[in-house]
């Protein structure tokens, strides 16, 4: 976390989510951007959450990425309750591979949009908020065309790894059948 | 709605979801108990939601039904602030049959537990909670038994209208295929 | 299990759902609610279970909690005899993450409602028979809103730890790509 | 309904089921085997239900088809308390398009089995009880595989249809584009 | 696999199938009912599987059970050219948790049935293939009462087993929180 | 659309999701965002597809929203050559009710996010650019505020309207039944 | 159909299916592809669709598209008794939306490929059967490049049209709320 | 890979899908027919992908087999760019056992069709150009069919192995219950 009062707000419904959420902080410490995390559960502490919510875009904030898992409620719940873009991760629990917690996010009503992502994707929430910002940035926006050349380069270099290795096979003859 | 203080409140998201959820009113009129419906949206009015919530137990109600679709937080939401039981109905909006309502408001979080029917069954969540009431009053208690004796009249006198309806063919040998 | 009698019936089709429905036990001890458990088989032995839903009321059970899995029938059968509510528990067996119990226990027909949790929720289960007891009895209310007061506890603790967790990284310029 | 003591039984939770169900008796009356039809509903009158089951054998049937919607538990309770096969018939209700009819009669734990065909497929239940009458009576093999030669001269009726429909169209060469 | 000519056929699309196939032979061994194993695949000897099919019932069998997995064409293949009851075994394949081999097996279209049972269910399709036997033979009827009423009494033993087990405990203040 | 440069790109892949898409432009009016809205086809006009995502953010747009249907690949490949964040809006097609829409959206991998809505929610799209349009700046921030208040305000018309529509029934006695 | 000798055989289980399958003989008339249709069902004629695809390669035929519902078997079965690519269409049947068909076609076993198209795609198959001719027939993949051509320009045109039809609006200040 | 001009390309998004796809290459080999392997990132590097497709034919590629995961792009945006068939092979991720690649490949718009496999089957998209380029090479065409004999000798070799290990075990009288 920077020291710089925080642009983006990393919210779960539990720590056990920060392992997931944890990827959404890391890439904004890559792109400079500063974030607070937090707890702030809209089952457990509704009340706190609905503070959360409304205070957000006065301290600041410029984005609101919460993750949640299950009947996910928080990405939504905040949503009502600020004027900011709400970025939503659907967690994954133990069963339904986060299809509930997907569902549970993006499916809002009319009126209260949720920018969700996908399932497990905190680095993805990181990385729209960023763009987010650098809508209004150009020096965020030449980090991301940067960043985004960066990723060019190393599908560049994965490809030719995987040419050098599958170079020069000949053909055999037997066929290697099985299910 | 009775002219007593209410017993059970009905809420719902919007007012476009009462098609669905009367059916929880008509049983509950059926049973003699006294009930409220209101809307109240989890995401367009968040505050009253909060407040009906945690008022509700107070207010004397005794259960609450909570009808909503899509990513439906509203059951979810209201059983965080009260300790009532909140009985969810998943109201089937125009894709996904449901499912997304259903997932919404069943896959709730350990500590906070919807009461959750079946796709549009509002009647079903009416019924619930009667039960609910009845487990603690010998005279609804003896409605419900009544209730089910009268379904399983029904029941029968379908059986028997069936079974003259069905009476007496012959076989026929010519065979009637198609797809 | 308490000494006293039970109120609150906690039954599965088989001894192997026990390491799941042993949390709704679990629940119910920390609330004070007496409880029983036992292995009734909808499909192994239905005579019986037949019976113990026919009894459950007359033998002074406020409500029932029923496990299942697959083609899950032993909460809708049981509601089928008793006027309690019932709650079912979908059970997640080996293959489709309980999404087969969940739809053979909540998907009730019209006149036979069973109050349905998340899968695997037999935590929530007992919760839920703890909130329809305590509409009805001040003290339990209290100790309800004591558990979610707790619960909140909990969570702002976490949110604490997580926010002392986070303190203090500097943005690194390196940026960590990679699927 | 042939005049003789019926050899399979038709039955189903409600008479709103019949439209599709008469598909089976329909395919039982084509092949001469007689049959009854009622409405034995789990969940409205478990105790008929229960002894329906029960005496199913005794009274001569030799296979029974049911068929039931939603949380559908009518196939599975009768097998427990039968020795006879019997074949359920996912019935498709307003939402999931039978998929929950489907899951909760066919997902049944190990020592119950209940024989499930597509949903909706009455008439191919009862050409699966025809089945397995055929198995133990040459005359009905017989007529099952002329039933299967007239399939079979059906289809190709519609082949020779559809050749000489199809035939002589010459190549157009502009695209015949759109969405 | 008895001495005798078998009564029942139970086939595969591999032997990789065996470890879930072989629960069906297990449970025709316990009912002394003679069987025969084979690997005749639908897709890799189209023309055997066409043969093994069309030949099945003049060599005496009276049920034929298939296993298979993802697109799972034998058991329908199979039931296209016998008269014979084709009971239809979804093998769960790595991804999607059968639901590929269910609705591939299941969903036969009219005219030719399938009887399907549960994921991975083989030893329910051999209770199945001994039901349909035994709705002609006393001898084995007599022999399914008695595994039903086994099953029963294991229940009752597996209950004895919770009852003692949980039996005494006091109720704990100290809420057990927890995700 | 205004006469000012645009500041939100609305793109769909064929004129026949226009009727989806317009709901974004129509709320993008209310709020007085500028906007453009074209088709632009990944499938069938990669090249321009590309050049679009290419020039987005020079041509001035702050945001992209884009509409897509079945396998949708639109939003994901414009985001891959934009630093702009898009807005992906899952059109349903005639089969699959949007499912397959909304995961070849939603389910992006890492370094390339989109920001999803829901099924056929263009509208949602367009308050979803309106939120990231007024986290800088403070007049928008005020419009999306009184939007919020207003939604409010109709959610309580309506919840009047409900509660004088719903007041006075008597309980009746005679059970309304049914499926 | 053209008079020369057939490339393409188009082959479904019934005429029902003909509605959606002719799409794939229009594009091979557009592309002037001779191509011959034909009703050959897995289930009603397995012998004669074993020697259909046991004949096809022979006769001269190049590819062969096949359309199924349900429990699609058609071109996975015709794909194990032929060396020409098989086409694969999952023709929607009343419940399920073709995903039962989907998967049936789709998930075949290692060693005997379906090429799947989408749901219903019956036009995207006959292209894939032109591509597949195409990649050995320079004339025919200049007229696929000229239909991707034509292609683009119509998506442009469609471009045009909604750009002229979306012009000029003035924002509005009132909101259009509502579900 | 064999020295001569490649014949089939085949790509990915990332070489951590090689362990899926390299089956392909492997039965490409096994096949005598030379190919490449590339990684091609749709959204890493999405003009190298265009200029990929677009060469593909000139380069004298028959026919490109694409694997993508989660929203997978590759496939399909390669189709819109060459005149050459695409396989397209979905690669399962973490989460949704590859529903969301398959139906991110598989569903695609009118006019730009891709051959889709099943989920994680490369071997079979390898056997699939295998069988396109056959329709055009009776060497080959030879070759597949021996394949095809191969598999049939294999799947009797495996028959008759399961035969003799299954043979002579004697019935046993005790149930060998349990779930």
């Amino acid at each position: 976390m920077t020291e710089t009062a925080p642009t983006v707000g990393i919210v779960m419904g539990s720590d056990s989510d920060w392992p997931v959420m944890q990827d959404a902080a890391a890439v904004l410490e890559e792109f400079g951007v500063s974030y607070e995390a937090d707890v702030v559960s809209a089952h457990r502490m509704p009340h706190e959450m609905i503070a959360y919510g409304t205070e957000a875009a006065g301290r600041g904030l410029k984005a609101v990425i919460a993750g949640a898992g299950g009947a996910a409620h928080l990405p939504g719940m905040l949503a009502s309750v600020t004027t900011l873009p709400v970025i939503g991760v659907p967690v994954p629990l133990r069963y339904l591979d986060g299809m509930d917690s997907l569902l549970s996010i993006v499916q809002m009503p009319a009126g209260v949009p949720v920018a969700t992502v996908a399932v497990g994707a905190a680095r993805n929430a990181g990385l729209l908020a960023v763009r987010m910002l650098a809508a209004h940035d150009p020096d965020l926006t030449e980090r991301m065309r940067a960043f985004q050349e960066e990723l060019r380069s190393q599908a560049h270099a994965k490809g030719e790894r995987l040419r050098s290795q599958v170079t020069g096979g000949s053909p055999s003859m037997g066929f290697g059948l099985g299910r």
